[in-house]
Parts: C-alpha cells; structure tokens; sequence
C-alpha cells in the first residue's frame, strides 16, 4: 500500500512512535483488569500534574462516549443542553446524546463554532416549569468544530453565566490541545481555571491509537460514575493499553509537540494558498483547520490527489485538517496541485 | 514492576506479540477514518474466510458493546431476551442491556451455564398479549461462564426452538474460539451452521488488545446496524487499529494458537490440583477456566501469591483462568504453592 | 366555587354534557377491560365513518403519549424528526419525545407555526451517512400552535416532498376539529386524502374529559403498536369510558358543533378588539385562537379579572384562547374591561 | 347490551355511582389545567387526612405509570429494583418498567405473591462493585397478585433490611384499601408507619373510573417528580376530574366501603365453593381474590356463562376477582353453575 496523507481529517493519521512504544513498554505480565493496575493509577496522576489534584478522571474509547456519558453525569432525561448549531455533538454523534441522556438539545447559530453570551440566554427560561425541559448544560468546543478558539475571558464569561443559573458548563476537547497551544497557555487556563465543570479530553485525534478521558472538576458530580462507564459500554479490560497511551501523551510534552506541529502546518497550508486568487479562506486559522470556498468546479479534481472533506456543497467551502504526521513537503505538493488547477482553468 | 502472571482473568493477560506486530505494520500514512480502509476490507474478508461470505461483520470496543448492540439490531424495547442467570450479560454489565435496548431479560437458572431447550420453554409463553414483554432473543455463551462448552447439537436443538417461535438465537462469543478448539471444529461448525443469528465475536480474551466483532448471519437484520453502531457510542475512528488485530488473529491459526494453549493450560492445571485431597473441581474443565472448592481458610493465603477470584463466597468456590501466556511454570509453581498451603494445614 | 370562564386554554374547560352523559350510560356491569369491549369496537367504527375503513385507531390518554407514541411507531432511536420550532412537541412536553423514542428532534423556524417545503428541506440532507441522525418524521400540527390553518394543498405537498424521501407525515391533530371547522371540510380532507401517515386525533381539548385517539392511515406501522402502548404505560384499562366519549364526540356532529362554536367565538372575539388602538392581532384566526400584543402595563389589570397567558414578555404578546363553553358574554365582557383598561390609561 | 358482572377482574367493572356524581359536580366552568386548581387541592388535602401532612402527591392516568414513576424517582439506569415474580411490575407491564427506567429488575419466587426478608437478601449483593446493577429498590404489592396481604410487621422488617442497605422500599398498592380492610387498619398503618418511601395508590380496581397517585413519604425523593410525570407523558390536562374522583373516594369511608364490599363477596365466594369436592382453594382469601384448582375440562363450560381467567394452565388454577359492584346473587348463580358442572361430571 502506497504510504499518503491527505487533509481530510486528524483522525485519518495514524498514531505517533512515542505512543506505540509507550503501549509495547506496558504489555508485560499480567495486570488487574478494567483499571486498577499501576499503568492507569500513573495516568491519573498524569492527568493531576496538567489539571491539579482536585480532580477525576475516567477513560473511555472514544470521542462520543466521552462526550455522551459526561453529560449523563451531569442530567436527568428532563434537562436540556444548549450547544452550538454546529458542535459534533449535535451534528456528528448519530444523536447519540437524546438516546442515551434522554434529553432535549438546543441549538445556537454559531457561524464560527462559538457559542456566545447572548445566544445561550436564548434559551434560558422555563425554568421551575414543568412543560419545559429544565436547562442543565451548557457544552461548548474547544478548539471549535471550525478551527477556532474560545479565549480564556469568553470561556469564564460563559462558565458564569452557566452557574448563576445552577448549571453546568461541560467543555468538549476533543482538541483541547490544539487550542492550549493556540493560546500558548496551560490545560488549566482553559479549564478548570475558567469555570468549566466536565471536559471530554482528547487523545485520539492528536497522536494516541483510541482513547479519550473524561476530567470531572466539580467532584461532586461523580459519585456514580463508574457505574455510568460502565453500563455505558465504555469499560475497556485492558486498561493499561489506554493508560499507557495518555502516560506518552501527557509526558515530554508530546502533547504540545503534536498539537504546535499541527497548528503550524494548518498556519503554513493557509500561508500557501490564501494569496491563491480564486480561495477565499472562511474562518480564522487558529487550530489545525483551514476552511476555505473554491471554485466547485476544482474540488473534485483535487480530491483525486488529496482527501479531503466539502463543508458545504451549496457554497463550495471545503475543510483542510492538518494533523501531527503532515509535512511541509505534502503541503507543498498540496498547495502546487491546486495552483495547477486553478491556474489551468483561468 | 515485576512481571507475574495470575490466574484471575484472561482479560488480565496482555497482547499477544503477532498482534502488537500487525498493529505496527499498519502504522503508515492516512487511512479513511471509521473503517473505510484497505485493513478493515481485508479484515472483513478473513472473517468470510471462516465463517463464510454470507455474512455482516461489525467491529466495536468491546464485549459489552458487542452483545448490546447485537441484541439491539434484533429487538425492540417491548421484546424480552432469555438467558443464563450466569449469563455475563445478565450478571456483568451493569443493566447496560435493559438501559439500551428498554428489553426485559429473563433468566434460567442454571449451574453448569448452558441453557436447554427445556429451560427456555418456561419463558416461551404470552406471545401476542400485550400485557407480556414478547420473547424475541435466546442468548448462549459459548464457551460458558463456567468454561463448559455446548456441543452443535445441542446448539442446533436450541436455535430451532427458537427459529420455531420467529424468535433469534444471540451467541456470546467472547471465548468463541476456546470452545472450537475444545471441540475441535471451525468457527461455521458452532455458529452458522448450527442456525445462531448474530455472533459476538471475542478478541480481547484471546490475545487481543481491545476489539469484539458482531457477525450477522442473517443479513436482513443489518439494514440499520451502521447506525446503531454510531448511537452506540462504539465506531471507533482509527478503525484500522481493530481491524489489524483481527487481520492477525485470523491468521495462521494465531486464534487457534492461543485458544488451545489456554485451554491446555487449563486443563494442566486441572490434572496438577484435582489430586490434592481437599480440592473439588466443580465443573468440567472444557475451555479456559477451573472452577474448585477449596478450604475456605486457604483463599487469602493463596491469593497473596497469585491473584484469582473468588466465584461463590458462599461455597468457597474460586475460578482459576488460564490465558495465552499462561506457562506451566505458572501452574507448577500455583499447584505446589496450594499443595503446601493445604498440607500445612492438615 | 364561582363559575368563571377565561380565555387561557381549551383546556380550562369542563367536559361537554353529551360526553359526560355518554360516560354515564356505559356504566353498566361488566366488560373486559383494556378495550376489548363493545363500546370501544364502536368508537373504532365511528373514526372508520369518519376516515375509511383502512385505518387502525388507538385510544390513549392524553396529547403527550399520543404524540410521542405514534411517532415511536414511526421511528427507531437513530432518526430524527423535524417539526417548527412551536411545536407543542418540541416546547411543550419536557422533552418526552427525546427520552421516549431516543431520536433528535430538529426545528424550522415558523413564525406563523406552519412547516413549509422550503424549511423542511434545509435538514433533509445527511441520509445514508452513519454519523447522521436519519430524518424520518416530519411532524405538523393542525391546527397550529398559532391559531393558523394548513390549507389541504399546503399538506399535500409537504406530504409528497416527505414521501420522496422515504419518510413518514405525522400529524398532531389536538385541534384537528378546529381546523376541519375553519377549512369547512370533513376529516379525511385534510388527513389521510392529504398523505398523512399516523394522526394524533384530539379530544380533551374538544370538549372531552380525557382520552386522544391515534389514527394509522398506514396498517403497515401498526403491527407492534398494542406494545408500544401498553409499555408506553398508555393502556386504559377501564377503556369503555374513553371509547365512550369519542362515541358521543363523533355522533350527532358534537365535534363540529364544539369546534365550531370555539371557531366562532375567537372570531367574535377578533372582531371586538381589533378596531381597539392599542390593540394589535398579530396572527390570522383560523381557528379557535386569538394572538394580540397589547401594552405590556395594561396584561396584569386585565389578568385580574380574566386568566389568560402571556405569550412573548419581550413584546406583550398574549394568547387567547376560545373553548366549545365560552360565550358572546364572556367576550362582551373581556372586551369592554379591556377597552376601560386601555382607555383610562390613554 | 345485556348487564352482566364476572370474576375477570377488578378492572372489568364500572365506575361507583358517588365517583361518577363527584366528577359532574366539578363540571363547572374553568379551572386552570394541570393540577393548578381547587380540586386538586382538596384531594391532595384528604390524601393528607389519611397519610398525614408530610407527604407529596401526583396524580397520573393508570397503575402502570404510577408504579414506573414512582420507581423512577428513585433509581438511576444502573440500578436494580427487587421484586416478586408474580409481581404485576414484572409480568404485566410489557417491559414498561425496564424500558422507562432503564434498571434491571430481580425476582424472588414468591409463590404466595409475598416477597421476605431471606428471599429479598439472595439479590444484596455487588454492591459498589460496577460491573454489578445496583439493587436500590425493594418493590411489594399490597394486596399481593395472590390475593394476600403483608402484615404490618412483615413489611416493616423488609422496610428495615431495604433501609439499611441505603435503598428504598415501594410499595404497588393498586389494591391498599383491599389490604387495609382485610387488616382492619388504616392506610398509615402498612404504609408510612411500617417504612414505606414511595406507595403507588390505587383508585381504579376500587370504583374509579381511571386516575392513581403516587404518595412519597419521602419528600426528599420529589424535587424533580413534577417533570418524571410530565416527560412521562402522564400530567393531565382537565386534572381536577381525576381528583374530583379522589375526593369521593378518600371521603365518606367511600374506598373503605367498596373493598370491605370486595373482600367480603371473596370470602363469601370462598364460602360457597370451597366445600365442592373437586375444588381446591390455592391461596388464603385475605383480599378480593380466590384462587382454585378445579378440573380442567370444566373450565370451559364455567367460562361460557362467567368470565374469568385461568392463571396457570398447567395446573387448572384459577383467578376470580370480586369488585365493589359483586353481588351475592352473582356469586350464588356462579357457585350453582360450578356445582351442576361438576356434579354433571362426576
């Protein structure tokens, strides 16, 4: 098989050497499994260095169950979440949050992946009112489903209003790291520092095989937990293989090497084509996307040299991931491939 | 850490090293995400190879997803599921079947772990009134709970009982391949031939490091599957990682490999203790597990030098499990350990 | 107690005379329970003069499970349902559907509470794609929300585009008399000769003491329907004294005479405050509804002497609602208290 | 159609004449919906006369919601809820109790319907273990299915076994005033005072026409209850007509009087049957039940002139209900008939 990259998706890209070599290291002898085995008691603590002490954290297999079964942890089936129009929890999990929370999801238009303000205080009344499903979370992104990154003071703006309404603000990281390196700061400062109560914290996509964890900050909120894992299908036996996994990613800051050089490659992708006539780039470049509008016409032709993904059909914006195995050299062909097509159509 | 090995679990043990190895070889460029990619074709044909071509094969996480969502493909909330009342699925998964698929189970008791045709005929009763959740599914573990094997024709006898009632009969595969080689048959001989509907197929107890596959043999079942996967929170997006697994698994006889020798394993380690005079073997030694009666008093001693389960506080009756890595090193040094356990005592 | 009537609900009604003396006359020994009796077999025949022969018709207790169990009919967890953003089914039942039948609900945005082709098209896209909530149900309510009315073509053709796609139309009919009345046309009209597939026929609201029917239109849905209610916790076991009602409903014209006189009174209504200055009607009354913005100061004198309900606070937006027992008094009188209201503060 | 009564079932009869003349009188003008009105509050008062002021109550439309509900409140999915395996819960709801709460539930056998202490301790086990349900309820009937009734101090003792487990004990009183009259006692006395959390209250087997309330002696168990019921598809509309019927039923001594009327014509029934030599009667008769074995092949020919329902058919035991409106000459004809049957055939 012909080794290639593409720029459909960081999930496309395999896993990073360090990661593997981290797996091969725990597979010795036999340990306790679904968790109790030193390899996950380490991660934990991994997990304790980035966030602080005062913290949970559970393992699971991936990025819906991550998202799906925190919020379990946090409503009743009678509750609603407010998210943007465009969150993946919405629009990419097959509605796997009303089957298995059982509650009501209220969308915000949010053309840059944003939630705002103002537009979660759209749907915050009824309250008390037994018609209405009873507003419970808020659930934001971070980095955005559109490459963009909520700020420290947009978070803890949000984060505040949340808890002046005894809810909870439940953060989505499927990319945490790629916005920590955006903003150049910590875990923390984006977290728990800022008023978010539940996060989804993201392996899969920056470098691991399978895995995300969830990091309860409010630990009040997990007393039942295990047993929400567990009936959730997202107790893994071989514990260790995951542990393992986030012990690599969070040691040696292979975390941010991963996430910085997916950024950088995502800021040199716009860099290259965003002088390109006929492109328009559409969203801030702030994480490891770039989206871009281009002649429909170029797209397939591309797209027989490089996957990648259209956004929208109806405007001809298509999405560019970048991811921690891109190079400069796939996105030097990339950006000449597409300098070629559009050039030979002017 | 010191590397020791015990008998609690063949979910204990780690990753086979053909295993590790494939999932290596895979480690290359970009793939489609979510199982659209060269291994997972390639897996989906070994599975064809030994279990025929007419068949759907769905890869998820693990075994509770595996049963779940198999028995969800199958039902709808106001069916019932009749099992084992050892049945793992009844006992060891939290309610995750009643929270996903609304479905009452049913249970039949019995020691040994197999169901007989005469013990589901108890449950078979109120078909058409709508006051009784209607039977839909039979589900059997082979090899059992209690590592003993059910033979084809009494698989047969139990699948046409059911196929009489417009009913399906869900196979728990999880230790599949210990109960084929327990048999010394192929896969076909035990499943599909003997007229099970769905299979979930086990990796992880054999070798594996995480990955459980649902085998439809019945095709009009899956219409929706993809779906209920996705909802199920169990599509995992580097799918190639799973599929490498059972690329490797399935091939040269690695799943025989390692089910034969656990089992051997099991059956050594049977020979080694069934002489001592206080120990009764409670069940036949048919797949990978011992079940025993020991001196109650000798439980604690024993297991501060290798790690099992007790089964039954009651009866002091413990599970020995054997793996793919168990040696006779283990056993011998276990068996005399108990032996002096047990003489000291007299 | 004093006798009062308002305008805040068809709801805050009693039960009409002829319904209450249908109840009495079926108080007689007994007979089976849970609608396998005489008088539900003849309420089953009056929906079949009313809609044809080729129907299956369900009693339930109320709008909610009427609502939520027919589209459970129509659905399985991984679909979604498009309805306006005013559907009593998306703002009104604390998120019933979502727990209920597991599915996404997604919203147009209907200032008159009316779907149209052009909304529904706009999610009717992501079918086929695993990640994707699969659409299924396109829910309208008849008459709407807001006192509008479907035309039959403005049905037809959200029935055709729905049909295209393989989905079904439901339709929540908890004033499909008012609308049959507004439109001077007989059920099947605006129902099943429309392309209806499942309706939730309503009663309560009409002057019945509880008791909402669900009508297929398509016998292919129904096959598991007596499950669906029984576990949805909807079978009346008492059942005759549901059936009777709709007896008495469907006879002697009751429902168009209720419907009727509820029609007319909002139009008298309409007519006695529309010339009022300060008074704006803000949607057309089709049916037995009434919407107005008044200014806000002048809502709490006038809700001391008649109850009614605030619609919209941020623009003194006020619902109205007319019952088969309001009378030319009542309004005479409300209208005249609201004239010395707005004219002493003028 | 000709009046007739049976021994089908407390469901088969009609509405008592005090009931029905209680809902006419409250048929006067308009009231708020949903519970918000006078009525309502009265008959929340006389559950308070009888129960004591530290209750809360909700009405809802039937006995399986009353049962669902109220357990709802007090479990999350993962965990367990203990119960007879005669229990109404169990075998005649269609799954709904799995289905809306998402918990498992475990049978004790209880031939004589009654669950007891060593019977309820074989399921106390696994706790905090989470691969393990998490028994959290203990459900009795009161009268049992069998007809029979739990002392005050055999309720109390499983009270304080369920308590002492952290868990909860409910209690489906669909037949309370039967159980309360045949224990010469008040409802207090085998409810709140022997250590009942939650009591599903029964109104339609003892004369209602529909209409059950769930009264938490618990208040700390409510908080969230008004939106269970309303998500559970159970808050009525026109409520004050289900709590007009309440208001009848708790005053007068009016459910003192049906039951005591019920439990009698049982007695008398067991009276004038139990003396025919081919007649066994299987259960004591402490409620408004009889059960009986009698030849099978006289079944048919008894059935044709009375309606009843055989409960086992492997044994020809039979279930004859007595109900408010039973009358001694019913019972007179019904034990002539069964003599000249078996006479007939001996």
């Amino acid at each position: 098989m012909k080794i290639s990259r593409g720029f459909a998706s960081d999930n496309n890209a395999g896993v990073h050497p360090e990661i593997l070599k981290a797996i091969a290291e725990v597979n010795q002898g036999h340990v306790i499994a679904y968790g109790d085995d030193p390899y996950t008691a380490q991660a934990i603590d991994k997990f304790k260095e980035h966030f602080g002490n005062d913290i949970d954290v559970y393992f699971v297999f991936n990025g819906t169950a991550a998202n799906v079964l925190g919020i379990t942890a946090l409503t009743r089936s009678f509750n609603s979440i407010i998210c943007s129009d465009l969150a993946h929890l919405h629009v990419d999990e097959c509605g796997a949050p009303e089957k298995y929370t059982g509650c009501k999801l209220l969308t915000v238009p949010s053309p840059d992946g944003k939630l705002t303000v103002g537009g979660i205080q759209g749907h915050l009344h009824g309250f008390d009112f037994e018609h209405h499903a009873q507003p419970k979370v808020v659930s934001i992104t971070q980095a955005t489903e559109m490459g963009t990154v909520y700020r420290p003071e947009e978070i803890r703006e949000i984060a505040d209003l949340v808890h002046s309404y005894n809810m909870y603000l439940h953060m989505d990281g499927a990319r945490l790291s790629n916005a920590a390196v955006s903003l150049s700061c910590g875990f923390r400062d984006i977290t728990v520092d800022c008023g978010v109560d539940v996060l989804s914290f993201g392996g899969t996509k920056n470098g691991m095989m399978f895995g995300e964890a969830i990091v309860f900050f409010n630990k009040n909120l997990t007393g039942n937990f295990k047993y929400i894992r567990k009936q959730g299908m997202q107790l893994g036996s071989k514990m260790r293989f995951i542990s393992a996994q986030f012990n690599a990613l969070l040691s040696n800051d292979l975390w941010r090497r991963n996430a910085k050089h997916s950024n950088d490659m995502a800021k040199y992708l716009e860099e290259k084509v965003k002088h390109i006539p006929k492109i328009k780039i559409t969203q801030p470049v702030e994480a490891n996307a770039v989206f871009a509008i281009l002649p429909a016409e170029s797209i397939p032709e591309l797209q027989k040299q490089f996957f990648f993904y259209v956004w929208d059909e109806t405007t001809s914006e298509v999405r560019w991931m970048t991811s921690f195995d891109t190079t400069k050299e796939d996105i030097d062909r990339f950006a000449q491939t597409l300098e070629n097509i559009l050039g030979e159509r002017s």
